[in-house]
């Protein structure tokens, strides 16, 4: 089975991470602006089902992407299906007016700023990402891909290198969870 | 307001129509293959609301397409979002996964080959369908544009027209309906 591993810091200064960051090497991307509009199931409670269906507007292009619940308490594995949209649609706003006509009601759009990086850490390549989210502050994800067999190898590469750059306990909820818990 | 007036008539023998189209100078276009697959939404019945949900594969390409419930009883006025599939989906596979992933079930799939033509009638220019469906039989759809104003001038136009091709009486049920009622 594929899981990802997936840990997630609140970064009080983000310009020390940066600089810890590009003296141990790392090239930190350019700043990225992703738009989330995050939808309600017209008869199921995604928050209760743990599951999610948003529209990610990234520079001219559109996704959509379904998140299932979260397979185990202690990985965030999950399924996820993915689409682009058409470039005809490259703000979405084509099928958000379908999901509308299909009962699904808009909850709130998480709008964030990203920089990608990856840390390679015993042979294996950490992706990471310090995001900016608007209303809720600045995160570090860390994220390895891993199988049965190398799972718990994978979560102490991220734990150790959580650690290796002095981040603080980490946050569970997701952003939409933490913009709609404000 | 905006109206499609639309009818459509079973037809026995194709042939015949085309040969009698092709007399009166219609240029009547090449078969063209189309697979609608129909959706069940998670909550409604779209039987009961009149709504239909549907990938309809034409060739390289896919669409997804939303139908309101008929507006009134006389004409078959509804309001249609269409919207293509990326290039990427090309057989709408990734699309009906994902329906499926938000509770949507397939119903049925109305397979036809659809040959259009245009009839120019009092300066309108009625558009047609000669379809050969899957499993229900070989029917002629005429349509017509209309606005208010020009309503009742349109159903003229469409019934003369059909009087013309000597086809017989108009069937109101949708490909779909036929094909579950078998």
């Amino acid at each position: 089975m594929h899981f990802e591993v997936e840990q997630k810091h609140r970064v009080d200064d983000p310009g020390e991470l940066v600089t810890q960051l590009t003296e141990r090497g790392v090239i930190v991307g350019p700043p990225i602006v992703q738009a989330d509009r995050y939808f309600a199931h017209p008869a199921r409670d995604y928050a209760q089902t743990d599951e999610a269906l948003r529209i990610r507007t990234v520079g001219e292009a559109s996704f959509v992407t379904y998140k299932g619940p979260k397979l185990d308490t202690t990985t965030k594995t999950r399924r996820e299906l993915e689409l682009p949209l058409a470039e005809t649609d490259a703000d979405g706003s084509q099928f958000a007016e379908l999901l509308a006509a299909l009962g699904f009601k808009p909850v709130a759009t998480v709008r964030k700023t990203r920089r990608e990086f990856r840390i390679a850490h015993d042979g294996r390549d950490i992706h990471g990402a310090l995001d900016t989210v608007d209303g809720v502050g600045t995160f570090v994800e860390l994220e390895l891909s891993a199988d049965d067999a190398s799972l718990e190898a994978a979560r102490r590469v991220i734990a150790t290198s959580a650690d290796q750059l002095e981040l603080g306990p980490s946050e569970r909820r997701s952003y939409l969870e933490m913009l709609l818990a404000k």
